[in-house]
């Protein structure tokens, strides 16, 4: 809820991606993009069946270009996914609250990422490739370290990929934005920080006596 | 990516919010619900246009049987929302981590509610109400302490609100749920909590001399 303007951002790759609205937070370089996909693991992945939106939340991962999710093979939103129906992915990571002097411009903090196009079915082989990153993405180690898929397991996954053509971010990391006459105030402003942080591991307690905790728990950190 | 199905949930409120994948994570009451939704305070709005879905993060409140989100005047979103297109409005929070001993059964823990419905505009005096919930909310006491809106102000703020009527949530919060085989083997398992957590406050270097930081900042909690 600002008017200022400063930085000009890269130009949009389409007319879609453009922001409209608070259009100088836009990042269209591939850096931030990434950087913000790979910070989280879980995105809202948008479609339309029978003229109804649905948003489902679900687990990603980014392997060059494209973004993958999986699911059951069952599943209704992936059977009508690999028929190549539109897509909306996108990643929000909530970095604050910004507490202006004026009602009008008290803001959050944050990054995200929308991403228009199509998803696509992963066959066999890349279905297996990309699940082995999405686990050692998780934690360095964790796929050699489990029990591996059975074949029925891995009949019950299916994987999906996007290819990120269409895509733009957005960034507000700043302090208030305030009126001048605003500043001029005897109010207080500032923000307060906001921040995804990990608990110590808890281990199972079907543990089996005498197991010890594998290095990739005990070293893990969640957003690298 | 379990077969367990332990509790009967509540029924749904209608099919559509019916959970078909891991329906033993389904919780219908209310209070589970209201709790997810006001436990945060950014949900993902999907909608369509011409066909397109998008998805599209933004800051929510609830007030009894209504989720309410705010915007631009001008917003393209807004204003097709306003129309009475349907929505679908999700929350969702990641809570956690789970290792299982085989890699099929890796999961994360998390809270989430998808509801479907129509947007309606607010008029004046119910945007006007709104708002001041909503700032009251992240933080009691600011509605009165920051400069009141203009009448431009006001003029370039829409809010829209949608029925909870057809909503439904999803509670993971479990250890690994695993194979009897794995449970017998010497691997470890576990789980590793993440939460938002809050930093010190942070005074706008343009701050004037003198000026105090006001309660609610001192007392700040998020997600209360």
């Amino acid at each position: 809820m600002t008017t200022a303007d400063t930085n000009k951002p890269a130009e949009p790759p389409t007319e879609r991606t453009r922001l409209k609205r608070y259009h100088w937070l836009a990042k269209y370089d591939q850096e931030t993009i990434n950087a913000i996909i790979d910070a989280g693991i879980v995105c809202q992945i948008g479609y339309v069946i029978d003229s109804q939106p649905y948003v489902t939340p679900t687990n990603h991962w980014r392997i060059d270009d494209y973004v993958y999710w999986h699911g059951s093979s069952a599943s209704r939103m992936l059977k009508e996914q690999q028929r190549g129906i539109p897509v909306c992915f996108t990643v929000t990571h909530l970095d604050g609250i910004v507490f202006s002097r004026a009602a009008f411009n008290h803001n959050i903090n944050f990054r995200s990422v929308m991403a228009f196009g199509h998803g696509e079915l992963c066959d066999e082989e890349l279905k297996r490739e990309a699940l082995q990153v999405f686990v050692d993405r998780l934690a360095p180690g964790l796929w050699d370290y489990a029990r591996k898929p059975t074949d029925q397991e891995w009949k019950a996954s299916k994987v999906i990929r996007m290819k990120l053509d269409e895509v733009s971010a957005k960034v507000s990391d700043g302090l208030p934005d305030e009126e001048p006459e605003d500043l001029a105030s005897n109010l207080w402003a500032g923000s307060i920080g906001l921040q995804l942080v990990q608990a110590p591991p808890v281990p199972d307690p079907k543990l089996r006596p005498g197991i010890d905790m594998p290095d990739f728990v005990k070293n893990f950190k969640y957003s690298r």
